[in-house]
């Protein structure tokens, strides 16, 4: 059980975060209101978790800049232990991170990869917030291909944006998560090769990473052909 | 005296926005915080003004969506009295717009460029806001050029990617802002020149600009060139 488990462990069973509720106030001079803005609860339920964490001794370091990690959790060791925190309402529709820089970033810091992400499913009427459910889980768990894309992306305007949650805990889903690490590596690459503004980097990018991945934790990534493995998330023949 | 105008009067002298304190909590179960993080104020300084319009009777229409305005303050005429709200702590620190779409938007919407800036500078100590000072202005009042781009904008892996404020209420400030609309546009003109991205847009843009604020006011914009106004700008000589 590593850090992050734990926190999950004990917001769920300490806790009770589960249907927990609340309100957010702002109090200015002689006007309050209760804020009902959903687009300030997740910054504000990252910075309750991190105010929680302090409060029960978990040691972690908020991360209050605009790139990843949001904690870490591991003060003697900055590139293991990292949690993100995603919180949504309705159905997933955060960004997992920006499909540029992820590509780049994880050659450089392999580790990004092992990242966890702790997932917050709220919902908010006239001020109340409850919190529906949380989950805790690797990039792989919440990502799935599509029918556009391998991975599943933020695609307007021509242009790839941002890497796009599944809906991982959907009995209705149309496309599974992925099963592991090298097959979510599969599909990125492949749609690394199949975009055009990337298409350049594709020959050299999967080395690369498992070069860089073998630098850091001495074993060798192992990452199909998405040709070879996508009957398993597309339901397609493998013909 | 146009709505934004009237707002911005009665903030200052009937509500006391100046020197104005306040907090936000956020109560979760029984586990309760002060938050006080900086990059949610805005948010939440937004909503807080939309709440006490409603409360003055002031009509407006707050628009949730990422895009302009924050608000509409003529519900007979969207159009018209667009209100966009920024705030900062220290020096301004905002994104004016997203460069790219700036540049097509007001050729669709040449009305944008009369949008009003409601500019408040605050700051933050063990999550008390403190309003130090706020500001009424237009695009071209809180602009200003640049050493490296006649229009100064966010400039980073060769991407230019927001336009970006000047400091526009400091006696230090090291360009001062622009004269009036047709100033601001005859440097967002020679940016769009210089910038490869855009390079080709520029031999038509100002044309359809004109046109279209033609077609929309009845009156032709006079942009002058850069190079026959920089000097007022920048120091250098009109040579």
């Amino acid at each position: 059980m590593d850090a992050a488990d734990e926190i999950f462990s004990r917001l769920k069973n300490e806790f009770g975060f589960n249907g927990a509720t609340g309100s957010v106030r702002f109090n200015l001079k002689d006007f309050n209101i209760t804020v009902d803005q959903n687009n300030i609860i997740g910054n504000i339920l990252e910075e309750w978790l991190a105010k929680w964490m302090n409060r029960n001794g978990i040691s972690n370091r908020h991360n209050l800049k605009q790139e990843s990690p949001d904690f870490w959790l591991n003060l003697d060791n900055l590139n293991e232990d990292w949690l993100e925190i995603k919180s949504f309402t309705g159905s997933p529709n955060f960004d997992i991170a920006a499909f540029r820089s992820f590509v780049n970033i994880i050659l450089e810091k392999p580790y990004k990869l092992h990242s966890k992400y702790l997932l917050i499913k709220y919902k908010m009427e006239n001020g109340i917030v409850v919190i529906e459910d949380f989950w805790l889980k690797k990039v792989w768990e919440i990502s799935c291909t599509s029918e556009r894309w391998p991975l599943k992306v933020q695609y307007k305007n021509k242009t790839i944006v941002n890497i796009r949650p599944a809906t991982w805990y959907s009995e209705k889903k149309e496309y599974p998560v992925f099963d592991c690490l090298e097959d979510f590596l599969s599909a990125l690459e492949q749609t690394i090769y199949k975009y055009h503004e990337t298409n350049h980097m594709a020959e050299n990018w999967a080395d690369k990473l498992i070069k860089s991945y073998r630098n850091y934790y001495g074993t060798r990534l192992c990452i199909p052909r998405w040709n070879d493995i996508k009957f398993k998330y597309t339901g397609e023949d493998n013909i």
